[in-house]
């Protein structure tokens, strides 16, 4: 009942912020920035117990580092709220347009979704950045957040909700569930004649439970597993850097690397150099044989990698190894381990890197780039409210665009169809 | 367990398939339309059968005329076959493509969606349409058509095997499932590991069916309860022929209109002769109080509606007419009884047209155009393998881009993440 209610709530307020204008949704924007910061105290005071909750229930490392809260990840916030409401409005976009030979005008033109269900973990900034961009692409939200950042959430209910009363839009449309349980949850996944796309963030638990009990529509944002694959002829001076990178420079994140592969006529040369560079950014490695012993003979410390660090998110400075024979192996491993969300090469052939783009099944595959990259402001989408690792709708990040279908509209003189 | 072997077949094939040479698709596309021409005897033979043991069952109507075959339309599904075969290869197709200020290159790239679970009801055309879209895209197709036609989906199945198997691609690209069971369905619809679409077409009864049990995505193509609204001021002369041909060129499909809206200050001009000119057209006129009225006035046959008469879907050649106060009760009546499908507005009035366009949510809005136009053909996308009706992913007709992915390639020259 609880769930109806609120799902039917959003899909009201929908059929209002479908058609408000760009200058009322920008303006709500700029209130939420406006409280997020002159209520900084009060978030961070909200999220200080949040955390304290969370240590006792023994959360630690990634999940705890997302969690947390200060001056600066608060500035933060506010920022990207106002970088969404300077982004142009997706709504009403034409996106093409053509003239048939019958003198047909034929246009596609963006609308909202409608009802947009985002779940999520622990990320109290994923609550601002959702709602900011649900709001300015037209889509109503129901925003449930991991129980962790329950009392933080709750702060910026109020701030969403009063940013929105002070320009006169619907009041639901933005609500953050407060309830995080899953009971509540599995109700609202059958709400399919009012909520038109969920978007679950989350580990392996949460995606299969979405997945199982889900009647709506759902574009999954699962974890990755990325590679970075060495070609034979590649660069070596060039590779190092972007393997740290890939691997080191935000490990708790899914588009860092978790598995190296390295073609086997380069690993001689290569394995020493980047097992240095990665021991001394931190990071340890997990190693196939053949690599374990070059990186041996070479005094580069590495442990014996089983099976399971292969297709492990390791979500830490911890990074599986494996020598492979030729390109084709290197495929075969991705297509076995990989999550569909980013893999790299790092060749100079040509043709390796067109076979590579080619075959690939992932949302983004990068060549002599750092997995990284794989992001809404890297890519210029503008913000993102995450990174799709289904193929229908969104594949990759999912910007204000992707919150948007689009309609045809064509427009004649009295045209009939013979 | 069958299920699981058809869908788990049907994903190995999907490797190969993405891959495959647009040569070799479309060599395997023209032996079908060729086998289609040559086994035309046996193909209307099994259709005949079809159709007895269907008029047995006491179909009739629209579903028995979708059924029926003869020369004219095997031919028209050969040329339809050949006709996918001439559309570009959407796979590879670049979307778009831009630098970034630091020099990666980034482009968007066209994939196949997979596995696609095409389920459908008599049309056995929709089998050999199907086949060539879905084999066109790089997709593996899993066609599960009716029992009416059986038969006929049975010989389109072998015509289909030798097509593939004659050209050296996997024979379980394409498999035609000869078990029309809802059990078989209800299992396929839970193969969310291989299955990456299903896309339903059909009545109320199969889209309810296939939204309760699907685990796997689906993209609906529900049914058409498709308006026509005539403004005040529009043109009478121009407005009448759209009316009929909205309503009465093909009656039994989905972009066919089921209710004519009229703005009650153009009631009395327009019912009379739209009224004259549907009635010589054969169709059944089911009228509102108001529109009773002036039709009895002017002597032109109509029976009162009922409410329910109102969001139904006649499929046939019967008109539901209603006088509205203004465009804003058009609106309204269309918000509630229209199912997103096509909507039409008749006017001179720019401002109209505007709120019209905007407001209505529907995958095609006419305006001064009969809804029979909501149709890849006649818009230009090529061959449709039906039209959604859902906003994911895809909102109108589906053609070959409809039926792919786009993913994100990314070059660089040693990117890295600051």
């Amino acid at each position: 009942m609880r769930a109806e209610a609120i799902a039917a709530g959003a899909a009201l307020a929908a059929r209002d912020l479908a058609h408000a204008p760009t200058a009322q949704k920008d303006a709500a924007l700029a209130g939420l920035a406006d409280g997020i910061r002159s209520r900084r105290r009060r978030l961070l005071a909200a999220n200080a117990r949040d955390i304290a909750t969370a240590r006792k229930a023994g959360v630690r490392g990634a999940l705890l580092d997302r969690l947390a809260l200060d001056d600066r990840r608060v500035e933060a916030m506010a920022e990207a709220v106002e970088a969404v409401a300077a982004l142009p409005d997706p709504v009403g976009e034409v996106v093409a347009s053509w003239r048939r030979p019958n003198g047909l005008e034929v246009r596609q033109q963006r609308l909202p979704l409608g009802v947009i269900l985002m779940v999520y973990e622990a990320r109290p900034n994923v609550t601002s950045d959702a709602a900011a961009l649900c709001l300015k692409s037209g889509n109503a939200a129901i925003l449930r957040g991991g129980s962790e950042a329950a009392r933080a959430n709750a702060v910026l209910a109020d701030l969403v909700a009063s940013a929105l009363e002070n320009v006169g839009l619907p009041a639901r449309s933005v609500q953050v569930v407060d309830d995080p349980s899953r009971e509540l949850l599995a109700e609202l996944l059958t709400q399919d004649r009012f909520i038109d796309l969920c978007i679950p963030r989350g580990g392996q638990g949460l995606m299969r439970f979405v997945r199982e009990r889900a009647r709506v529509p759902v574009v999954p944002h699962a974890e990755g597993v990325c590679h970075v694959y060495v070609d034979g002829g590649a660069d070596v001076g060039r590779a190092v850097p972007v393997i740290v990178n890939a691997k080191a420079q935000r490990p708790g994140v899914c588009n860092a690397a978790e598995c190296l592969l390295v073609h086997r006529t380069i690993a001689r040369e290569l394995l020493p150099r980047a097992g240095r560079a990665l021991l001394e950014a931190g990071v340890e490695l997990r190693a196939c044989p053949t690599s374990l012993a070059i990186l041996g003979r070479a005094s580069v410390k590495a442990v014996a990698a089983t099976e399971a660090d292969y297709g492990r998110e390791f979500l830490a400075k911890i990074l599986a190894i494996r020598v492979v024979r030729d390109l084709e192996q290197a495929l075969e491993h991705i297509a076995r381990h990989g999550t569909g969300h980013t893999e790299a090469i790092l060749t100079r052939d040509l043709a390796s890197a067109r076979r590579f783009t080619r075959e690939v099944r992932a949302s983004a595959v990068m060549v002599n780039a750092s997995t990284r990259f794989n992001d809404g402001g890297e890519l210029g989408l503008g913000a993102e409210i995450g990174i799709s690792t289904g193929r229908l709708h969104a594949y990759g990040p999912m910007g204000l665009r992707e919150l948007c279908a689009k309609k045809f509209v064509v427009e004649g003189d009295g045209h009939v169809r013979e």
